[in-house]
């Protein structure tokens, strides 16, 4: 029997890994989609609770969740357009990844994936609103691309960007669909194809919408490689 | 009966709609794959001998076919990345169509679509090898895409190409994706949905190596186009 | 930094590429899925102001963005079939393009196609209710095909009428499939590879239902082949 | 044990059903694909002693199992077109069915669904090269479809004829998906969902390429309205 | 111009083909789906009007559309289960449709079916709950399955029961696949590709859900066998 | 380092898992497909010589491996039909197995889970040739089935055989769809979500000709069964 | 005529099939989805009323019906995760199977397969939250899972955990894939394909979500398996 | 024009790109699918001669180009493996990535990733045969994986070793799908959706057999790394 597993947090309704962050270097993070408000608070409580000095992130928070939490745990902070929350002091940053987001429907995600980068330690640079069809907005940021060390590239509809970014730039670079679009593009696919089938070399790709997951990659990448000359 | 209707020639092995030219302007076409190349040349051969004053096409020929056709028919023009063949003379060119492409793979769907649109009674300006990964290149080439009559865009992978080129110009532009890729491209499907998904407003899309598709209908366009001021 | 850039407007929760029309000739569109009414009236208005002597377009609003519109801006123009709204005079028209749809089902991407093609500087002659198990009502239409500038051609279920149309005429006609069906129509799918697979050369398709796209592009072909003799 | 069961005749490698005929009122085939030529000779003879009245049908059959079972069974006819064989006297036909095809292309799988039908016991009116782009072809056959007594309407591509003929006529319609296209025709889905989705209504679809079905289907419809007034 | 063509009746939002009756022997019908419930009475109004002596259909009605049409239309005759109406005196019944079901769930396809198989003039045999999974019940039924003139046979989830049925009889039989499952059932698409790889022989498919296009082509079949000893 | 591990033995090309028959109590297998002829023999060897007491498997032959095996192992029994090889004695069969196949093209991969469950320690009952379109055979053997530990049931086309043989008994019954069939059966895709959809409940599957894998699965619990009363 | 056939109850609605427990040795079981509260009620007297002294099993009830059931039926066991609910006593418990969930959202398909477990006469053991991402979960409970008689793994995702349960142990095991997920994951179709190719031999799978299935299924395993030494 | 552009090289058939180097800090490669063996002995020569101080590579080369090579370029190095070349010194390694393989299956896209690694600057480890079915052999090996700067995961199938490899380790990790696989495995479709929906936080994914894209992006990631603390 594993119910006194230090590494486990029993809360009835479901057994935490605390030890994950031992294990990867990451924070604790919530995944809330599925999960009642109060389930919400009752896990970020415990997990602040046992390491108050670092952060813990919550994803994925429907409006209840997110008013709920803001009430509950006023020390929270609330993103909004992410639909997070973090709890706790958020780690000095070493590196710095850009998030390049191709148009405004691409918003959410982007933020997502800033924020989480924040909470997995590393700094972050925002860059909306370039995207393929109008490239001398690009192009007026190809200083900001070349000194990150990572990229985070969103993108909806057909997902070109990250073609067009990884062809000006050697930075690492992850590309993440989003579910933007219509009629053919099923929800994300045609961009996650696209990104899969990217003609510019060295681009990763992870699931649709997956801000949080681009996020934790990316961070890692740029915690890294931070300290070189 | 309309066994003896003057719209159609009876080859025995097919009926040829040789009104289709008086219908929509267009001249006649055979499309070779499936056909035996004694078909072809006899098709061919029909087909010239009812308007010797104006060119034929046949298209999708296959390696034996095309070494018949030139032995056959010796005032045949070959060309062999198209894997198309002309017989009769190319009419006055009226109006220009770019036809863009963006990787060397592409190159016979380009062709194809090249020797259509001129076949069909327009001209062509050909642009290799501007994939996205490279903007320098695509963007030198800027003022010849903006001066013509109407664009053909070929791409495989991702597909992004004409995202980009939309962007640049306000030129009416006909996409082409091509089954270049492997993997997760599957066979072209990703070009595909990449195009029907386009950011740039005003792309429109052929099927997956359709260059006679692109061709005809650009042609159509750029004829109409020409005599503007 | 482009935050100065003039080539784009800053509304604080977009920045909108005013220089489009600059580049492609073409009006500014506010694409109007996902954004609240206050955002579709700020861009429009901050849209028209800038350029009060042409129209605005703005497209796919919601029941509230309507009626919103409609109180905030007198001026402008409700198209509650296409679920569109103008602001500022409609040009000239040059050139004409014929909107066929198949069935009634089908008007709201025809309306949004119509309206977009007028927004773009061209005319328009609606062509309704003539599906291809009714040939009657098609065949009694064909001069007015044959005399547009481009074709239009809207169709849900399985797609089968730019296969007629162009089998009647070589005008150029953009085909676009919308999600009317149901069952193994796939929301617009079935349709969508009935007009990539047309046997009628020279078709072009848009993505599902998007009668902007089609009306884009058919009024950029219309308007240079109007001055043709 | 069913070993005696004198409903299977056992062949070693195969144990062939001969109580479908006095279940079903069809007579024994052949699924000849998979098969040995040797096996197919082996099956087809077997069949035919126990019921020389009456004629057996070998269907898919490869060149080498064509050319085999000529030389093994001189009686019996071949039709290199459908790759089938009948031995055995046909029936007597009773009723008709107008087998339609689109192109040339569709010949084989016509070719198949018009044996099928005659050793079914109906005749056959074969109607070749009416595709929807050439509609005054269609239109000359008017009569004759609508006097079968049912319809078989075989077609690749976009799988566009079905709805045009059932808006012509109201004699059950049985439709055939050919595998005739290329790119996004996926091997002939595209024409199997336009079909499934006609807008004619009273359509019914067969598998792709299945002639033999539709065959089978249309046989047994005509035999029953043989003698309507 | 079509705006006096006889044979259509313009109802403002809709020209209504009264002129398909004539075409096809076939009733008016009015596909519910997407209409308001008053346009839906308006369409049945008008054509009862024109032909009061035969029955006018109305189907995939709302629950709105059938609470509208029992007020506005006492005569009519309300199915609950089929969610459709008639107005106007059935016809005598020529020939017999046995309507199979398989499980309860699929009793709203089989109803509308069977409506419409009786406003099409043929009568109708209900034989409801005979999923494969109990053939004791199935076997019990052979004989109405074998008198019949033509067989409908609905089911969801694997689709298996029009093979099972195929292999009993001879009769022509249409299967229609229903949306009933879940998971991996694909709203249908499971049912649709067993029905389509039937491995009996003979068997024809429809849309999925579609009891109407199952009713209509039984019914022509169905009236036109009727006669036979 | 694990090089030395003693649960694996390494043969330079492969390290073979000698120790899954410890975790397991099967025996070890050899994946033939994309293994060279001599690598093939290798592997047997190895794991033979390791354990000489017990069989060893190789499936998915190709037709050379099977020739060198031949020769190089005259002591190895050789299955044409499932192309697979044994080395060794059998066990002796704890429990049956019935493998239920619909038709002789389903043979190769029921051949397969037939000597898989005979190396894996289970009796084997084999009963071939009962589709469901012909229910009289079926019915035959229903006292074969339902005296077995364990059925695997093998069916192409639609995959129905499952759902009418798991409506015959309450016997563990473990699916295998094959790729037999054509058109939009795609390679066994049509009778896998058959399969899946079942309506008769207790139904499993494997992958598409999976016969190793059922035969592994159903060895197991018939091993278990074999001991009841 | 079969509607006074003992095997069956005909409640009006619908007609029950109360033989399968003597066909199949399982209980009878009432699937809840699309049935009204008063349905299930009527169906769950009906059954418990042939057979009091055995559990009948009703699963897939809306809030609606469970709160129905439970003032209509005050001696049901209500089970608010599985939405299921069961009447009468339930058998003692023959076998053990273990129930084994990656992570907290599978928990409703595992509690519905644990009940459905328990109702058809085995014993369950629940082994929760063990994902393939925390592996010394799952090496920790690795002698439950083999002294399991078989297991049901229920994984949602990529669906991993059969793969790496089956690699430690050769119990019998059925995976469930659930529908947790997002993105690509397409409703559950990731970790169903995940299951169906797992490395791991003798994996079978049932539908995506079917913890009745694979309760049956498993149940009727470990019955038999029970007597074993 | 950019005929005479330095950055590019033209061999007639194609100009490649000789300033990506300057922009990414990346070798040139020439990709070898499609591309006859004198084309690339013609690119690798002319891009060697550039830049013979550093290595240049040929990737997907046929059995007839590898043969070729070796003949007309005696110093390069050919790697059969991963049918691969390279041409010039490679360079200094700057950290490691381990290449962690599931099976022997996907050596060879192991392989083209680990070559692709050591041109783009960074130092391999490579790890196979550590399939999720025998864990002992991954745990044993799990200091490799967590000193490694960045991991390069490739495995087919269910594609589930990314998802067990994460859970143990926080290092950065690009996953490979491999095309190994058969029956529903659709080429590596259930590996790529297995490993995008990997449980595993942080796991990003390149297409289908990409191992030069997950090798040019981990080389990118391990340079950078190589110099932290």
């Amino acid at each position: 029997m594993d119910q006194d597993d230090p590494r486990t947090a029993d809360l009835g309704f479901a057994r935490v890994d605390v030890d994950r962050a031992a294990r990867t270097g990451d924070p604790e993070v919530v995944y809330g989609a599925g999960k009642t408000p109060d389930q919400v608070v009752a896990i970020l409580s415990a997990l602040h609770e046992k390491h108050p000095e670092r952060a813990v992130l919550a994803t994925r928070l429907s409006d209840e969740s997110l008013d709920v939490v803001r009430r509950a745990l006023p020390d929270a902070t609330i993103d909004l357009v992410a639909r997070a929350v973090t709890l706790g002091p958020l780690p000095e940053p070493r590196g710095t990844v850009a998030v390049v987001a191709a148009g405004t429907s691409d918003a959410p995600v982007a933020a997502e994936a800033a924020l989480t980068i924040r909470v997995h330690g590393a700094g972050v640079d925002r860059i909306d609103d370039v995207g393929v069809a109008g490239l001398h907005r690009l192009l007026a940021v190809r200083d900001r691309l070349a000194t990150a060390d990572c990229l985070v590239v969103v993108a909806g509809m057909e997902g070109a960007l990250p073609s067009v970014v990884g062809g000006l730039t050697g930075v690492p670079l992850v590309a993440v669909p989003t579910s933007v679009g219509y009629g053919a593009s099923f929800g994300g696919i045609a961009a996650l194809l696209g990104m899969l089938n990217s003609c510019a070399p060295g681009v990763t790709v992870v699931n649709i919408d997956n801000g949080y997951g681009a996020g934790v990659f990316a961070a890692r990448v740029a915690r890294r490689a931070e300290v070189r000359p």
